[in-house]
């Protein structure tokens, strides 16, 4: 179990990210996050930056205030979002070209503005500017956003020494890239850490490749890493995922999986955590046959199902978040079937709850030598 | 100022009922409502017939146990909305027969099975099944109405007598119909109150007729009403409408405005309720020309306006509701925009508690006798 110091308080690793995309974790209230436990959250600069904008946020006196959460916020360098959303998009050494649809004129999105950028939401964390490539990838390719994410770390570092000369009011973290080649993930690994950075994110995973190329790949970084940094894993994942990647030294999370699965009505059971199927999981293995990783400790329940009509029991009889608290089964399949805005936001209350309480078993369990 | 009392508690009048159409207040849970200090919400009976469907509402143990909400429940006849709503109606001296969508079936709603139905939700307040015609309406259409409403309601009396000979767990009101005819109106009083019952409705107004006809009409059938019982004006309305009502002796209230328009971002701004606005506004005559009723002591913003862009102030400075006291309006405008289901709940909180402070306003006016 680590801990890591931010301006908004201290956070307790492993710990999992809820995605407030643009300013909210789409239903809930602080008030709601607090609620379910939540440390921090994460927002994306990209969609900010496309609503309200950026100055709006910055007139609102930063991130914090505008959407009145008090607790620390994870801010990506909104490189991810032009790379797969943008149209027009052009990547250079100076950094990603873009078309606004806010103004209708092209964007640079440069290191030095990511992190001018990050620092007028005054985000806890801030993310360096990478060029992340899909999957799957060639070698070449790869190499070259290697490269280019090596320069845009050096340039993001003099930039916030510059913006942060005088306080250190953020941390600043830098980016692993490199695809599925453990030769470039290492160099990779290697030039990030010669740069240095308050933690280390592997980036360009969870895209889709098998997820044993996923493990190998995050061992093989985890080995070159500072052991006293944290380690965050974008992106990832699914429950199953997350224990596997915490074996492996992961440190951090965020995924749109409990908060979007949630709003489809897909809801996930067992919160008790039973630690022996838990430690059942597998171990990961570098080299040798991979078991069966996806090796659940959990349910998956679609709550529109026809079955649960008359079901009222809660949606997990362990779970003592307010939705399972106060409603049924019965109740939450009706307000899905009517469109009820009411069940989105009970059973996003819930997932997260689940992925949180996961979370919390996981930093008990570690404490508990039992990792 | 008056006093009800329910099976779940007894509420102040006068007061209105927040919409709980599809045994939910949109977007809201009933902790929030119970911060709001919601007294009593009003249940449609046909849109639960339809989804979740009555059976499961019985099973549940009842429409407070399905949604889980404590306080007292009014629930309608579904009459109404098979009305306006159901295809294939067809109204006989039996009840109303319509095409069920639930089971492909034709469904008769007779007086007995309205209160059978409302018995099964566990309702609080039953209504019973009446005529409601719309408007405009001829004076024929108007008295078949009327004498079909007198008959059903005494169906529903003797029904209530047979269900409730044992206990009064749920109090049932009578139904005045008569359109904009003040003899009709007089005449269907006269059937109802002979029948008796616990407190009087005045359904078949607020369908669009003028103003100047709806005030009229109530203060014809406020007189004929029992001074003891309370009085209950069927889906109003504007806040300015309601103030003239209290002021006609209408004690009980229930409209979707505060709410529908708080999810199209129409938010209800001063709920300071300056008293001397509130005691300004004309008084009711019933003869002589009538003032300008839409005089108001409030204002309404739309908050998707460009002008909030970069307010920073919360929605109105005089409320302490969640909404008010936690967030600004550009960053509601920024929810509304972005389609964040947050933004309507925080605006539908907002405007119920301005409704609900109003009522509470106007409560304490009368007890101060400033009314």
């Amino acid at each position: 179990m680590g801990r890591l110091k931010t301006a908004h308080g201290a956070v307790e690793t492993p710990l999992f990210m809820p995605i407030a995309t643009r300013a909210a974790v789409k239903s809930l209230t602080p008030e709601d996050l607090k609620n379910l436990g939540t440390q921090i959250v994460l927002s994306n600069t990209y969609h900010l930056f496309k609503s309200p904008g950026l100055e709006i946020i910055k007139r609102a006196g930063g991130l914090h205030k505008f959407m009145n959460w008090s607790g620390p916020i994870l801010t990506d360098s909104g490189g991810y979002q032009i790379f797969s959303l943008a149209r027009n998009r052009k990547i250079g050494s100076q950094g990603v070209d873009f078309f606004s649809e806010v103004d209708g004129k092209h964007f640079l999105l440069s290191p030095e503005m990511a992190i001018q950028i990050q620092k007028n939401l005054k985000s806890d964390i801030m993310m360096v500017l990478d060029e992340c490539v899909g999957w799957p990838c060639g070698k070449k390719q790869a190499e070259t956003a290697v490269k280019r994410t090596s320069v845009w770390a050096e340039h993001c570092r003099m930039a916030y020494d510059k913006f942060f000369a005088d306080s250190r009011d953020s941390l600043l973290f830098g980016i692993v890239q490199g695809s599925i080649y453990s030769d470039l993930r290492r160099r990779s690994a290697k030039e990030i850490i010669r740069i240095g950075f308050d933690g280390y994110a592997l980036g360009g995973l969870m895209l889709g490749e098998p997820l044993k190329k996923t493990y190998q790949i995050i061992r093989v970084v985890e080995r070159e890493l500072d052991k006293n940094k944290p380690r965050y894993l974008m992106g990832a994942g699914k429950p199953e995922q997350i224990i596997q990647a915490v074996k492996l030294g992961i440190d951090m999370f965020d995924c749109v999986i409990p908060t979007r699965n949630a709003r489809h009505g897909l809801i996930y059971i067992n919160s008790k955590f039973d630690q022996s199927a838990l430690l059942r999981l597998p171990r990961v293995k570098l080299r040798g046959e991979y078991q069966n990783l996806k090796q659940k400790f959990y349910k998956e329940i679609h709550i529109t199902n026809a079955k649960y009509k008359k079901d009222f029991r809660p949606l997990d009889k362990n779970c003592s978040c307010y939705a399972c608290k106060n409603f049924s089964r019965a109740y939450l399949r009706h307000l899905f079937k009517t469109n009820e805005a009411l069940g989105q936001r009970l059973a996003t209350i819930h997932n997260l709850a689940f992925y949180l309480g996961l979370m919390k078993y996981v930093r008990t369990a570690i404490k508990q030598g039992k990792f």
